[in-house]
């Protein structure tokens, strides 16, 4: 993650993934999520913050969604159906159920039909918001095949030379399994930056790349500015600008629009902003497609040559997707997941509320020389 | 395309789809390709011109294609097989077969896997060169369903901060039908810029916009500059540095790659650069997953939005993937594909040597009041 976006040593409390876990999982029940269900959101919360991706965890996404289970827009118990299916893929209305909740389900659904013809590709209407999509792709990869996890939202993007936006961020993200090497996970938005990482930077105060946002009228900022309210700016496509390849971005924004929602039978935001989200998840069985023990040595040979790449100047490193959070998650399983100050003040206020217990802390700040005990 | 790419009207020589179709037909007969094949070859090559993607038509990519089947570096009557298959998917060894006369049979065989079991997804390896992969990819939109092609070359491109090329130009594409709008149609390479359209600037003299590609070192070119040679360069993925999502583009790529090499059981060209390259083709049958009327309801409605988006300032249209080559076809099919004329004089020394018919020419120059008649 950019420096930008990174809570500030001075300011972090730690939280371990089973404290997080614990509370979030109990959030959810008194809000009425079936036990299994708040254990599956709790689940991929937690593991979404373990791995470093902020923007989609708990900081940013929790109390949207004790929202919308409190006002209605999320149902907590809801009767999700197949549509239409064969051996090989599924169309599902998921009853406005919680994404995190859901997708995991549909993504199982996938699966299963990967282990039986090879592929199994599931699309989702009518749901709420999926979390970070890379967890749901991961849940593919897990079981020795490839995952593709896409979500439509919006509008909230430029189309490139628009001034109005018409898509969502639409993730795109996949996962690959490995033997030895860190699996592959990549997960982005097709927008130069996610919009939750730029609520993050407001948040903290950081500036931002010129050409990353463009003014309401749709021109882009050329210069570095410190990131300002969401009203103030618009989102554009990955790319940023027309000679740069925006148009590469917004068409990649266009497809994760039409795999989610036109496959699953739904309306896009641009035509109807009141709509649910959508999603499109697929499973690639790779022992269907080829011997499984030869993609392992070829993958684990292939993400070794690119973590050897000799480095540009001025770099020190060449990674590949899904290295990063590896290694954040080895870190934070033993030092704890930092949040900022105001997001545990959240959980004080929403515990207390709810007649949860409070939130167990492991440490309120870290010190120049290590690491303070766990209390 | 940018003006960078186009060829300066002074210069162009103009031929007819129909007269490019049969001297390259031709072309490939003489070289041993089969009858019905090298009709589709010439096929897919006219309709590529047609579209105005010139960077795959037959200016840069027929003469590697006439020099490769000299050369005996592809195979001009393959005997492709299926490695392993089930109702869903197939893998197969495309046996050194031009990816742009093999690739076509394998995007209907998940055309009719698609139709049995809604989805269809076709991975090939030993492959040449795709062409366009969107031409490949509106095949499947041609039959009411969604396409989706990859290809893995390579490599050439360098991974977020590194100095030296690991993946190839890798391009995704997809197609969507449409009832009334032209067809979704899109095709990148995950790059800044595709490599195809550098040597066509180079060729042009054209210039290059800051952070297109970068110095040999793999540091980013930030200035403008006369394209130079394609020695003298390393490609940046789409995104160009990091902090403008460079890691976006890389993945990207690298999706492209996993899809496309290890799906079929192949070996990634960081690993071995001398492999053929590799391809994945993925065909969605709507019908299996909602309603055809309403899909092409909502279609049509969502592309009219696109088109209908009010303009940042000193832009005048929005438009979506698929726009302006459906405008370049309509254009190009009454007025002949504009060429330079250096590659007119290699049709004339290519022809020759084979024994073909001349190709055909439209018109030489086009004047300013208005395009002379055809001759």
């Amino acid at each position: 993650m950019l420096e930008q976006f990174k809570v500030s040593k001075e300011d972090e409390v730690r939280v371990s993934a089973e404290a997080l876990n614990k509370t979030v999982r109990e959030i959810f029940e008194r809000l009425g999520v079936p036990a299994d269900q708040a254990a599956e959101g709790a689940h991929v919360l937690s593991m979404t913050d373990l791995r470093g991706v902020d923007s989609h965890g708990v900081s940013n996404m929790l109390r949207n969604y004790v929202e919308w289970f409190r006002n209605g827009r999320l149902n907590p118990d809801p009767n999700w159906t197949i549509l239409r299916e064969t051996p090989a893929i599924a169309s599902i209305d998921g009853d406005a159920g919680l994404g995190i909740i859901i997708g995991p389900a549909a993504m199982r659904i996938a699966i299963e039909k990967a282990r039986n013809v090879g592929v199994g590709v599931v699309s989702m209407r009518n749901s709420g918001h999926l979390g970070a999509a890379g967890h749901l792709a991961m849940l593919a990869a897990e079981q020795n095949m490839i995952g593709v996890c896409m979500s439509a939202a919006g509008p909230r993007v430029l189309p490139t030379h628009g001034a109005e936006p018409r898509l969502g961020t639409n993730p795109i993200a996949y996962a690959a399994p490995t033997r030895n090497e860190p699996p592959v996970l990549f997960d982005i938005a097709t927008t130069v930056i996610a919009e939750n990482k730029l609520r993050l930077a407001h948040r903290l105060g950081s500036e931002l790349e010129p050409n990353w946002i463009a003014r309401l009228d749709g021109s882009p900022i050329t210069e570095r500015a410190i990131a300002p309210p969401r009203e103030q700016y618009q989102l554009l496509p990955l790319g940023g600008t027309r000679e740069h390849g925006s148009h590469k971005g917004y068409g990649l924004g266009l497809w994760t629009e039409i795999m989610s929602t036109f496959l699953a039978g739904g309306v896009p935001s641009m035509l109807d902003p009141t709509q649910h989200f959508k999603h499109h998840f697929v499973a690639y069985d790779i022992e269907a497609f080829t011997d499984l023990d030869s993609y392992f040595d070829q993958m684990d040979a292939m993400l070794r040559r690119l973590q050897g790449t000799p480095t540009a100047p001025g770099q020190d490193r060449v990674i590949y997707p899904g290295v990063l959070e590896h290694e954040e998650e080895i870190h934070r399983r033993e030092h704890g997941i930092p949040f900022h100050p105001e997001v545990i003040q959240w959980f004080e206020s929403i515990t207390a509320e709810l007649g949860v217990d409070p939130l167990e802390i492991m440490a309120v700040t870290r010190s120049e020389e290590g690491l303070p005990p766990a209390r």
